[in-house]
């Protein structure tokens, strides 16, 4: 898609601020300026680092689920393991520690299942999806200070059947679980 | 699913603070205490109000799309209408509203798909998910200020294979496409 002269301009980056910081993220305050206009406004941006979100399926065809409580939401939530992605971390290796770290589980092999924008309008930042087979319990958990996990297993149309009835609303969970499926298709007609 | 003694506890919400208030969302701080350990610790929690995001569909079977300019990532992102809903509006009234505003189009009909919450573990809000269908242009677009929105067709299937291979990214218009996939195949089978 191109950006014909009558479409929306791309508004050009000036200088920043920081309003708060935060341990997960920091807020800053960005001054844009439109090309075209040439007035200039002022943005709230949240930049948390890049988040890896772990679809991780057992070879019984069941995903490894995780329920805790969520501050945000101030209430518990129904989510895959996940988390954010330390500097100079990539991705899978990301993902693949979060799943061992959060669930004691580990995988066979783990790749890419795409890259979602968590929220476009006001955060900077990217959440990758990830897809671990053959997982294993293989260890024990070792949560971060304030985490505390469930864990457990669900066939993999049973998650989809909760995910698509109000019974998982994580945004970025629902992500995992769209990109996934077409995998998961693929993966039952071929009979494996 | 219930929360055994050994699952994970419901922490206690105690005092707030306001960190930062910004036109989208106010920045809270949120102190909360362990029912078990007695611990507080303080977490901080983004509060923006209700979001709707709609899916408008042509009877000939086309979502209205659009691209705009989008500050948080500092890119175009290729989204589906929507925005806040304002204080004591219902979310249907919301969408029906934002569509018509973004796009001019309107609908014979707006139904609810569901709810998702946009991020539990930091942001408290949740983002209504609402299909219009027989939409039509009826008018022109009344943009706010900063919105500057290129405004398009696609038919179904190209939009979900958009979805499915990174050319949409936006996590909330990937939930929206998520809900909508059942009703579209069983319309489909339908032969409407």
């Amino acid at each position: 898609m191109t950006t014909p002269d009558s479409g929306p301009s791309r508004w050009e980056k000036q200088e920043s601020s920081l309003l708060a910081r935060t341990r997960i993220f920091d807020l800053d305050q960005i001054r844009y300026r439109h090309p075209k206009r040439g007035a200039a406004r002022d943005f709230v941006v949240i930049q948390p680092p890049d988040w890896v979100n772990v679809l991780a399926l057992t070879s019984a065809h069941e995903l490894v689920l995780v329920r805790q409580f969520r501050f945000g939401i101030d209430d518990f939530a129904l989510e895959i393991p996940g988390g954010m992605i330390d500097a100079g971390e990539s991705p899978l290796v990301a993902g693949a520690r979060e799943l061992l770290e959060e669930t004691g589980y580990e995988g066979g092999e783990i790749k890419s299942l795409g890259t979602v924008r968590p929220n476009p309008a006001i955060q900077s930042n990217r959440c990758h999806i990830a897809l671990a087979t053959d997982v294993d319990l293989v260890g024990p958990t070792s949560w971060d200070t304030d985490e505390e996990i469930e864990v457990f297993l669900r066939p993999v149309d049973e998650v989809l059947q909760l995910a698509r009835s109000g019974g998982i609303t994580h945004s970025l969970v629902l992500n995992a679980l769209f990109l996934f499926e077409p995998w998961w298709r693929e993966m039952r007609a071929r009979g494996v």
